[in-house]
């Protein structure tokens, strides 16, 4: 199940190259694990992704095989590795290198993963949350290079976010800061996931935007939405109700055109506390592109406060799937 | 009109000491001019209050003016003072020490006072947001000493905010960081003054605080609010609300209830964001004391995740009227 993308492929016989120096990003996740070898600047020059294996310790052995694996392949020397930086989804203790827990994983608790990999592999490790990686990622090497005060958003099944304060990755007072999702937008709304009310994520959700759908063509809405999707309501997705909408479908228009309403009314209360230069907004969700981005930015315009409002630019992520995978290599770059 | 507290007079004879260096406190509002000397730890040596004359000029002259006397009066000599913060309420450029704009105050649009405090008093000026050295004052000598990551709310006619990060001052990319009260907690809730809708100011700030009781009341509930303020509706203040309130009134623990709920919600979504240690509530209304605070922390507990909610504390200003005075005082001291 190991796949090296085309775009790796072409570099393979510029590695190895003597003295140079290389960082590993892994990007580990419930069902992928996604390995990069990169340079400096963190162009990836090699990668690979595998199913993720079930069982901590078969995981923990497989990223150490997993690695090996890559750097053999791409013929670059143990000493020409600087060091090992990982994202996983979920609560991180990114000082100690500690994974609390593991969204949707069971047996992730506590798992000391730099220790490991520092023992097994011999280079130093870092660990971090992979939204936070994803906004390192976006800061040094895509969207938001240069930017001092930035905040990145993910849109999918969860709503996460990354802050960036003064050009550096912050993580709060408990290193869980940056749950944008689980900003209310409304006090008496539904009840979300985490427990509370009318948060952003209830409304935004992949899940919430595909029952919207759902609900709107069970109600007796004629939509593009059900034929793309088969005829068969349940295998409606995100995607799908983007392509919908980019074929001019009503029902799909509204969708997005309500969350990207919803995403806009939260970040207006982000920009008027935080008062970023940027909002870098990624994951499967921001690829419905300007359809979702003119109503945040247009509500952002009409709701936050005409100074911050002003300055803010609302971009969508620029690295891609590829933006957690960068930010591991460069969590080890920023580390040394 | 100028009045020396009790509190200060008792340091008088300790002024002037031999090698003593000093701090000049301003806190320029729309009514009071307030002028303090304070020793390098943030203590207030001596102070004085003034209604603000009118008229840019005249105010200008009316700084100097009150600073000279408040320094002679104290004897101490020039050289022995380390320079003047100054807070004024809107929106300042602390970089250039610009005000940009002075909250009810007509006539004052970029009006270079750092400027022309060095020119005029020969020593180094600082300006800042009140609301920023609020933050600043409780940070160094209040409520948060030694906190790392915090978040100072002032409740009033505004709903206003500072950020502390890492242990600074945390001003945004266009210094207008911290507007907690433009915040929305409900995103199709009423107009509020800055234009958008469902504010959380729009919700506690306090002519919509007095307005619930006048609502009530006029609408034929009994309540000891109206005996309270003398028969005259017109009349009614938080101050009064309190009042009732500590007194056992129902309309008036209803209003601190749900004004503490709205303040809680707010926060939550701060705490799930940005993950402060410490909330730090301030300003006239924080005055209403455990009757505000319980419905606060009980939703921030019930509403927040876990993790962020378990950490943090939130926590009434200890420094009073006097925080603005003291943060200027620092903002010397941190900026030499």
């Amino acid at each position: 199940m190991s796949k090296v993308s085309d775009n790796a492929v072409k570099f393979v016989v510029k590695m190895g190259e003597k003295g140079m120096k290389y960082l590993i990003g892994v990007d580990l996740g419930g069902t992928n694990l996604k390995v990069a070898l990169l340079d400096l600047k963190g162009n990836i020059r090699e990668k690979v992704s595998v199913l993720t294996k079930e069982g901590k310790q078969a995981v923990l052995r497989q990223i150490v095989e997993t690695v090996e694996g890559l750097r053999k392949k791409a013929k670059v020397k143990k000493s020409a590795i600087l060091g090992l930086g990982m994202g996983t989804p979920g609560l991180v203790d990114s000082i100690r290198g500690i994974v609390r827990g593991f969204t949707n994983v069971k047996g992730w608790r506590n798992v000391g993963l730099k220790e490991y990999i520092e023992k097994n592999m011999k280079f130093p490790a870092y660990v971090d949350n992979d939204v936070n990686l994803m906004a390192l990622g976006e800061l040094l090497c895509g969207a938001g290079r240069g930017m001092k005060n930035m905040v990145c958003l993910t849109l999918g099944t969860g709503v996460g976010g990354g802050i960036i304060i003064q050009g550096e990755l912050y993580r709060g007072s408990t290193l869980s800061a940056g749950e944008i999702g689980h900003i209310p937008v409304n006090a008496d709304g539904p009840r979300c996931g985490c427990g509370s009310y009318g948060c952003l994520e209830r409304y935004v959700g992949n899940a919430y935007i595909v029952d919207k759908a759902v609900k709107a063509i069970a109600g007796g809405r004629r939509s593009l939405i059900k034929k793309l999707a088969g005829g068969d309501l349940t295998t409606i997705t995100p995607r799908i109700i983007s392509q919908a909408a980019r074929q001019g479908d009503g029902l799909a228009k509204e969708i997005w055109e309500e969350t990207g309403r919803y995403i806009g009314i939260a970040l207006s209360g982000v920009v008027n506390f935080l008062n970023p230069e940027m909002i870098v907004i990624g994951g499967g969700v921001a690829q419905a592109g300007k359809i979702l981005f003119e109503p945040i930015r247009k509500t952002v315009k009409e709701r936050a406060m005409r100074i911050p409002a002003g300055k803010v630019k609302i971009v969508p992520a620029k690295l891609g799937e590829d933006a957690g995978l960068i930010g591991a290599g460069m969590l080890v770059k920023i580390n040394r």
